[in-house]
């Protein structure tokens, strides 16, 4: 019952009108994903905002007032309003920390830009029963913890970790020098069910359009191949992260 | 380029408007999925669409002017609009020869009430490039063959045959006369990884929110279920059918 309260509360909560909540938003340590800001709009209370959105490394739109009234919910939004993550981002920490109290290997899924928020949520729903420690996702050109994706979730979004990180190539270095190994899906790489998969992994899903971009690709350990039979070329991106997060499963549980 | 030209030639006649042309439509047997009659409508033109549509079972719904006028794009509705099929619906007699073309055991995918356009064309896609031979859909209460289960299809309806059937429970029936079995996911089945998923097979994929119905559960020859090492209850309908798909794909490869 509480807990669909805060569902209910985290949605209505969404959108941040007015100079005062928001600048009161972003003091209280609550994670803006994004701002629109009136084009041109300089004054002072405008300036903290900007302050406060560059120290937590906000993605700032400039937009014209037309945009601003079509956005706005209250009809009172000052010249600025805010997109407030629906959920708490997790730390990566928290992950290993899951990982470390069930005595398991962490298993995370590292999200290359995942657009489409009805995927990020199917994934992070994936993510909870198969039991990975956590999902790792762009903080730029990505779905992030919206409405949509949350309810996607089906409530996995209360129970596994999702942190947002600036560069998921960097964040992939730093969690080698951590003994974790990174495997990508994309074609030519070895079919799945012939590569170890167990151990301390990172599994990373492309992008639905683009797949795993190069960089990314590049810091990957290996790639990996789901069998594909037919006539078109990929799966959907949320299906290809269940099927590699299922293989993994199979590998861990040992069946053969 | 002729097949792209397809598509949008499909999705722009997707509603069809007027007298003369829905008859038309039905006569040149065109597959009609839906069909708006305007309430307390009884004339001769409206009595043999009304024919036409009791002979291809196409379900009927009377509504009041105002909707009538809602959903029309030309303004000239004349009382009913068609819904129509975005694309062909194939018979289940189609599936068997592309099986029976490839040299392999029959390998369907039945939908027991998919109701989200997004799932039913993510698990088209997943049954076309997991080598099944068609997808086996119900007439009633369900997603169909939409511009949109199109798009999320990524083409795989160009491919992967799709039939509509009245009833998913008689269907099971006669296949079974014909040598398939049936195995549907749902809680307390045996883990999918210990039964054996080879031979000739229909996967039956439950409704989003309710599962497998209780006929179509009694139809099934073995229940199986996929581990599940999460807080919440289900995986996302299309997800659950690409894992599962993938274990049979596995299985016919004779992974070990």
């Amino acid at each position: 019952m509480s807990e669909m309260k805060k569902e209910n509360e985290a949605i209505e909560t969404n959108y941040i009108e007015g100079r005062n909540a928001i600048l009161e938003a972003f003091r209280a340590g609550k994670t803006i994903d994004k701002l629109f800001v009136l084009d041109g709009c300089q004054d002072g209370p405008v300036h903290s905002i900007l302050r406060e959105a560059k120290k937590q490394d906000t993605l700032v739109q400039y937009v014209k007032k037309e945009r601003l009234d079509q956005l706005s919910t209250t009809g009172k939004h000052q010249g600025v309003i805010a997109v407030a993550a629906a959920y708490k981002y997790a730390e990566i920490e928290d992950m290993f920390k899951l990982a470390e109290k069930r005595g398991e290997a962490p298993f995370f899924i590292l999200l290359d830009n995942i657009e489409d928020p009805h995927n990020l949520g199917a994934i992070i729903r994936t993510a909870n029963l198969a039991g990975a420690h956590g999902v790792i996702i762009p903080k730029r050109r990505a779905a992030g913890l919206t409405p949509t994706a949350a309810k996607a979730s089906a409530g996995a979004i209360y129970h596994t970790p999702v942190a947002k990180v600036t560069n998921i190539s960097a964040t992939m270095k730093e969690l080698k020098d951590r003994g974790m190994w990174f495997v990508c899906a994309d074609m030519g790489g070895e079919v799945m069910y012939r590569q170890n998969l167990t151990g301390s992994i990172g599994l990373v899903i492309g992008n639905e359009g683009e797949g795993v971009s190069r960089l990314v690709k590049e810091n990957c350990d290996f790639i990996t191949s789901i069998p594909m039979n037919g006539d078109i070329d990929s799966l959907n991106a949320s299906v290809a992260a269940g099927v590699l997060a299922y293989e993994i499963v199979r590998q861990r549980l040992g069946v053969k």
